[in-house]
């Protein structure tokens, strides 16, 4: 019923746990520098500035500029906030980059590893391109490509995302398959003409997650990890 | 002296032995299919219709347009002039990919992989993006990402091209390194301010080869494999 060639998949959430990742180094750069602070709270808060700054983006009201300086500036302003700019800035600089240092979910490695023999499979995230190379090292994700709203200068939703990495990939969009944990995203894509297959991710935002339990459109394929996807594609 | 973060590879040429791997594809078809052709001939006509479509592109005579679109343009107009348009259609499209399926030299995948270790490592070939993508999976050279012409939508030696590689990489012009078996190429690279490696591939073009023998420039290093390159980064 659908032929797939390639699978795009967004990364943060949909294959990596960022937020037990970035809570666990928040926690320990508290701990070297004798810091008090609520890092649950704080990561909250560094997170909520991600897609106001990405709409800024989208409409216009601000030219490129990735997300590793959207966070940068987060973070500046929240340390300055509690009156902890004065650190070493290359503390601040390793804190900032740590968006490139995620673990990916017990099944996402295994499941890329298998769909790589049969699809070419490429990230298409809202991360920076170079900070989605950095993150696929660090995490061991075997890419056959990377493509990232860098390369179209837009952010997700944005139609013109999809419609790179479909141009990119040299397929027709009904040839390529978008994997996320977000029903936003897949809706987007479905809307270029894409396949689609939603991997929920109930605890990409931890305890009480109440967004994305659930598919909320009609997707090709719902799956409960990249391992199970990789079973139901056929690799 | 030189400080490398990332590795920007020239392929034709450099990592792949285009000519052999396609002069056997072209005399397997010619079997196949019965035909009496001078394949040698062939493939010189065939590759001497890259440049001029690409210097076409840059200078804003034709739209951007693909290499397996100008290769592809070039293949029919050759076959149609030796008589063999009727050809079966799939057994064109197939030898029209014959692009993307060429053999590395024996250096490369050891020498990619041993530089992969510390260095981040991409292509910057003039290939399509999934031209690119293809081969990478076809002749096992692992890549950290992709990055072609394509990205900048103009061909080397369009200094676009370098800077959209030394962008999205987010390093500065010096701590990226062009490696290459082509002097012009090189020259380029350097012009954008990138560190450079010459790798001479003196068979690239079969038995009388008479350019880029020797380095006709400054470059930083130069090397006989691309094992020499990772033993001379201390890869």
């Amino acid at each position: 019923m659908i032929d797939v060639r390639a699978i795009t998949f967004d990364t943060y959430g949909t294959l990596v746990d960022w937020r037990s990742s970035v809570l666990a180094e928040l926690t320990a750069f508290g701990v070297t520098h004798g810091l008090r602070v609520d890092w649950v709270a704080f990561l909250d808060d560094w997170k909520a500035g991600y897609r106001p700054g990405m709409d800024d983006v989208n409409a216009g009201r601000r030219p490129w500029t990735t997300v590793d300086a959207l966070y940068r500036e987060r973070l500046d302003a929240l340390l300055a906030a509690r009156g902890l700019a004065s650190l070493a800035p290359e503390a601040i600089d390793h804190l900032a980059r740590v968006w490139h240092r995620l673990r990916p979910w017990p099944d996402t490695v295994a499941g890329l590893q298998r769909l790589k023999r049969r699809y070419v499979i490429t990230p298409l995230s809202n991360a920076s391109f170079a900070g989605m190379v950095h993150l696929a090292k660090f995490a061991g994700l075997p890419w056959d490509c990377i493509i990232t709203a860098e390369n179209a200068r837009a952010y997700k939703p944005e139609p013109v995302v999809y419609r790179t990495a479909i141009e990119l990939l040299g397929l027709r969009a009904e040839h390529v398959l978008m994997a996320a944990a977000h029903n936003y995203d897949l809706a987007a894509a479905q809307a270029a003409g894409m396949r689609t297959a939603f991997i929920p991710r109930p605890h990409e935002y931890g305890p009480g997650q109440t967004t994305d339990l659930a598919p909320a459109g009609k997707w090709d394929v719902v799956v409960d990890s990249v391992e199970e996807l990789a079973a139901a594609l056929g690799a």
